[in-house]
Order: C-alpha cells, then sequence, then structure tokens
C-alpha cells in the first residue's frame, strides 16, 4: 500500500519551527504538503467573540486533534483532505476549507502535536526545534508588537498567564517523543541542510518506485 | 582546493556517541575516517604507572588537542595522517602509529571534542548525542564491571569524583556548539538513517565533481 512519510515539527513559541517548516515548504513546493496545527483551532461557535477572546490557545484542548488526526491518516494513506481554516481576527473557523493534495511528503507542524499520541504514532520523522526561551520570549515580543499592533503589558501578560505554563506542562515533556532536537530552528542551517536532504531522497526514492512500477 | 567534509560526534559518557560513530564507520568503511579524540591521551611518561592510573581522564587537558586539531586539518586538506596509539592497559601512548587515509567524510568522535575552538572551526557538521544522566551511568556501570572487571565501588567512585563534574564543567555546556541533537546516539534509528543519508550524498557528490572534472 502506497503510504506518505510524515514528519512532525514541533517547538515552543518563538523556536523557529514555523520558519523551518514554511522554508522545507518554499523550497520542495508541491513535492510536500505542509499542514499546521493551527489550522485546527476550535471553533467555540457557542460563545461571544469576546469570550472567544479569551480562551487558552496554548493547551492542547484548544485544538480539534480528532479531525487533525483523521486527516493526516488519510494523507498518508495517499488520500487529499479539505482542511479547516480558522480565522485569527474573528477567533473561529471559517466556513471555507482548502484542499490539501496527497503527496509522497507530509509536515505536520504545531506547537502541541507531540502531545497527541495517534498523531505521533502516524510520524516517520519527529523533528523537536529547541531554542532558548529568553529568544524566544524576544521574537514573541516583536511578533505580537510589531506584526499584530498588542501592547508589550499584553503579551507579557498572555506570556507569563498562559504560554509558559503551558509550555512547561505539555512542549517541553513532549520533547521526549523527539529523534532529532535541532537549536534554533528554521535560520539552523546545518539542521536544515541535512532534513532537506532527507525529504529530497525520500522523493527521489519514491518517483524511483514509480518509474519502476510502471 | 579539495577539502574533506568534517563531522563532529560528541556526547557524555555512555550517551551512544561511539556506538552511533562505529556505526557509521562499518556502513562507510573506506568511504570515510573515524578519528577518536580517545587515540590522543596524553601520555605523561614522567609519571609512573601508579601516578597515571590516578589522573583526571574526564578533564579536556588530558588530551593532546595541539596534535588533534593538526591532524584533523590535514585530514580535511585531503592529506593523511599517522595517529597515535594509546593503551588503557599501560595508560601512556604506544611507540607505533596507525596510519589514517584522507577520504571525503572525516568524523572526529570524543568526550570533549567541542570545548577545543581550533578543532570545532574545522568542522562542518556537529552532533552532540544527548542521553539522560542515569541511563548513561547504567551503561558506563555495565560496560566498567562487565567488561573492564572494575568493581561497582570503583565505577561510582570515579563517577561521582571526576566523571560528573567534569561532565557538567564540560561536556554539558560544550552542547551549545551542536547543529543537531540526538537522543540516544547509535540506538537511534531514525537520527542514524539521517546522517548517513547526509553522508552518502556528500560521498555521491564528490564522485561526482572528481568524475566530472577528469
Amino acid at each position: 500500500m502506497k503510504q506518505a512519510v510524515v514528519i512532525g515539527i514541533s517547538g515552543g513559541t518563538g523556536s523557529g519551527k514555523t520558519t523551518l517548516a514554511n522554508r522545507l515548504k518554499e523550497y520542495f513546493c508541491d513535492d510536500i504538503t505542509l499542514i499546521c496545527q493551527d489550522y485546527y483551532y476550535k471553533s467555540f461557535d457557542e460563545l461571544s467573540f469576546e469570550e472567544r477572546r479569551k480562551l487558552n490557545f496554548d493547551h492542547p484542548d484548544a485544538f480539534d486533534n480528532e479531525l487533525l488526526v483523521e486527516q493526516v491518516k488519510l494523507l498518508k494513506a495517499f488520500k487529499p483532505v479539505d482542511r479547516p481554516v480558522y480565522s485569527f481576527t474573528e477567533y473561529k473557523r471559517l466556513e471555507r476549507t482548502v484542499r490539501e493534495e496527497a503527496r509522497h511528503v507530509i509536515i505536520v507542524e504545531g506547537l502541541m502535536i507531540f502531545t497527541i499520541p495517534a498523531l505521533v504514532d502516524l510520524m516517520d520523522i519527529k523533528i523537536f526545534v529547541d531554542t532558548d526561551a529568553d529568544i524566544r520570549l524576544i521574537r514573541r515580543l516583536k511578533r505580537d508588537i510589531q506584526e499584530r499592533g498588542r501592547s508589550i503589558d499584553s503579551v507579557i501578560d498572555q506570556y507569563l498567564g498562559t504560554v509558559k505554563p503551558m509550555h512547561e506542562a505539555f512542549v517541553e515533556p513532549s520533547k521526549r517523543k523527539a529523534d532529532i532536537i535541532i537549536p534554533e530552528g528554521g535560520l539552523n542551517e546545518v539542521a536544515y541542510e541535512m532534513i532537506a536532504n532527507k525529504i529530497r531522497s525520500i522523493i527521489e526514492a519514491k518517483y524511483t518506485l514509480v518509474t519502476k512500477n510502471t
């Protein structure tokens, strides 16, 4: 049975995991499918906008993990999926979906992906991006203040209130699931090259196999 | 100028770094050269056997780092070296040497290799094998008692007296030099495959280059 190779990329907020996943997606384009856990935030349609805004988005239960597992299972079995789209301005899932095609390599990227045993079971390679907490905080401050127009106090309050305790309770312990730990994420050239090289060899081997079989 | 790719593999005692390096050497045979820092223990010929036996072998100064750097520099420049041979029963360097040929990939393996800046500068890929301290102690106990006939008390005394403090002072901080951190060393199949894949691609690229140039 034809199966895709599933690569998990996790790490704390500001670790560089998204940069790494995006670099790989940009480089390999249509040869890989990138699935972000952020697509799967729960909608909580029964709550008001204000109530939704105050939810703890740094807890594993904030995500629709069942749907995430189901869709990664389908992609691994080489079946396309229509994945959800989440709006970070409305704090809810949108009506529309996005078609993700089946490819030889599936990258699953996200904060809490290694806390979901059924998802971990689907992964062939588990990469944890490990960056010092102070550097991660600096990146988050810059991103939330410069790109999202938030105040320094609100970023720090959220960081101390949920981001840090949830990191320590869920993200940091999930590092033990990793096959490979890479410092600094997307900026680590040596690790990037090694991962890209591995993906290249998977893609080449799969194509060779397909060619040989036909 | 023709240059070899230098891969450093470090980690604490019992981490699995030697198993990883040996697996790679067995697999790639004459396509890679393996240099172990242990070959470069200083001889201290002026001391008696009893005095030599009591030296702190877990300190960076226990090694002839100058010779190690010089020989890795030569290997990187594609020149063969005659490396020293150390006797662990006599606690001294032997008269004879071993010829190490120049190859496209040089693996340098050892406890303290990331503590030597001039050696780190020669490395293209730096891998740190990270294993829990209790697991590392168990492996060391088994090795020293079963293979080296030592008593449990002498192993624990040495562990608490020098191995652990030297690990914390030198080995653990040197992890920050790593490009890639791999848990469990030689037993980590996913990481092994990724590193082997990278080496394979370096060797293939070098041979292609050589073929194209001739």
